[in-house]
C-alpha cells in the first residue's frame, strides 16, 4: 500500500490529541492529504456498538465485549482505514490494536496474546508503520488530570494500580516492536515532542 | 459439566424445530430439566446485535459481522448455556458454531477453519455432546418451502447452489467429528426421526 498509517498510543492526559492536531497541521502543510481518525468508534457502526457497550443495563461477557470492539475495528479498518491507504494518504489515529492489547490486559481478565491475533485476524493484519507512545508514569498522569490531589483512597490506589499495568504493558509491546514504535517521554515540552514526531515522520515520507 | 448440550443443525425447512419440541417433550416427561434455546439471538444482546445487522442502511465489512455473530454467541454461552450446563439441565439449543462455519464457509468470503477458530475462541471451546445433523437436500429443501415450483431463474439456481455448498459443508463437518454427529435423513417420517435421536440421547442421559 503507498500510504502511511500512524497511530498514537498513551494513558489518558499524555496529549495524543494535542500531538495528533500538530503532526496533521505539518503534515498539511508539507503537502500530504492526511485521515485522522479514531478508534473506538471511528465509523457509524462502531458508533452504534459503543453506544451498545456502554449505554445497556447489565453485564456483558467479557469475550463479547472484546469481540464487539473488534468488529468496531474490523469495520473501520475495512472502510477507513485501508481505503485511505490505497488513496496514498497519511492515516493518523488515535489509539489502535495497543490499545486494546495493553487495556485488556491490564484488566486481567484475558489474555493479551489472544487480544492481539484478534485485532489481528479483525483488520487481516494491518499494522502500522509507525505507533508515536507518549509515555507517562500513573502518577504523572493522574496529577495532570487533577494538580491538587496529595493522597489516595484504597479505590485510587487501585485505579493507580491499573494505569501502572497499562503503562508497563505498553512500554512491553513498544520493546518487542522496536522499528514499529516510537517511545516519547511525555513530559518533555509539547514543541519538543512534536519535533521528535516530526524527525521520524519526515523520514518516512521520503 | 455434569449437563448435557445438544444442538440441532440443518438448512431451513429440514424440520429442527419440530424435533427439537418433540425432543424437549421427552425429555421433560423422562425428568430432565430442560434449557432449550437458539442462535443467533438467543440473549436481549444477541437481539440487539441482530437487530443492528439487519436493519442497519449500508454494508457492514464480512469480518465485522462475523465478529458481532461471534460476539451474540460469546454472551449466550456465557450467560445462557455454561450455566444451565452447571446446573446439570439438557441444553437444547437451535443452531450453533457448525451454522456459522457451514454458512460463512459456503459464502466464500470467509475461510472456514477461522470462522471455527472465532467460535472456539468467543465460547472457551464449548462444544456440544451430541449435535443432530438433519439432512436434506437443496431441491427437496426448496420443494418443502414452495412445492408447486417446477423451475428456477438464474438466481434462484444461485441460490441452490449456495444451499447445496451449505449442504455439503454440513456434511463434511459431520464426516470429521462422527462422534459427536448423528446425522439423519430428513425426507424420512417425523415420528422415526425422533425415534433415532431418542435412542441416541436416552444412551447419553445414563
Amino acid at each position: 500500500m503507498a500510504g502511511l498509517f500512524i497511530t498514537l498510543e498513551g494513558g489518558d492526559g499524555a496529549g495524543k490529541s494535542t500531538q495528533a492536531a500538530l503532526l496533521e497541521t505539518w503534515l498539511r502543510e508539507s503537502g500530504s492529504t492526511v485521515t485522522r481518525t479514531r478508534e473506538p468508534g471511528g465509523t457509524d457502526l462502531g458508533g452504534e456498538i459503543r453506544t451498545m457497550v456502554l449505554h445497556r443495563r447489565g453485564h456483558i461477557a467479557p469475550r463479547a465485549e472484546a469481540l464487539l470492539y473488534a468488529a468496531d475495528r474490523a469495520h473501520h479498518v475495512a472502510t477507513v482505514v485501508r481505503p485511505a491507504l490505497e488513496r496514498g494518504e497519511v492515516v493518523l489515529q488515535d489509539r489502535y490494536l495497543d490499545s486494546s492489547v495493553a487495556y485488556q490486559g491490564a484488566g486481567r481478565i484475558l489474555d493479551s496474546g489472544e487480544v492481539r491475533r484478534l485485532s489481528l485476524w479483525a483488520t487481516e493484519h494491518l499494522l502500522p508503520d509507525l505507533t508515536v507512545l507518549l509515555d507517562l508514569d500513573a502518577v504523572a498522569s493522574r496529577s495532570r488530570l487533577d494538580e491538587s490531589r496529595t493522597g489516595y483512597d484504597r479505590l485510587e490506589s487501585e485505579a493507580l494500580d491499573f494505569h501502572t499495568r497499562v503503562r508497563d504493558a505498553f512500554l512491553a509491546l513498544a520493546a518487542a516492536e522496536p522499528e514499529r514504535f516510537l517511545v516519547v517521554d511525555a513530559t518533555r515540552p509539547i514543541d519538543d515532542i512534536a519535533t521528535t514526531i516530526r524527525e521520524r515522520v519526515g523520514g518516512m515520507l521520503g
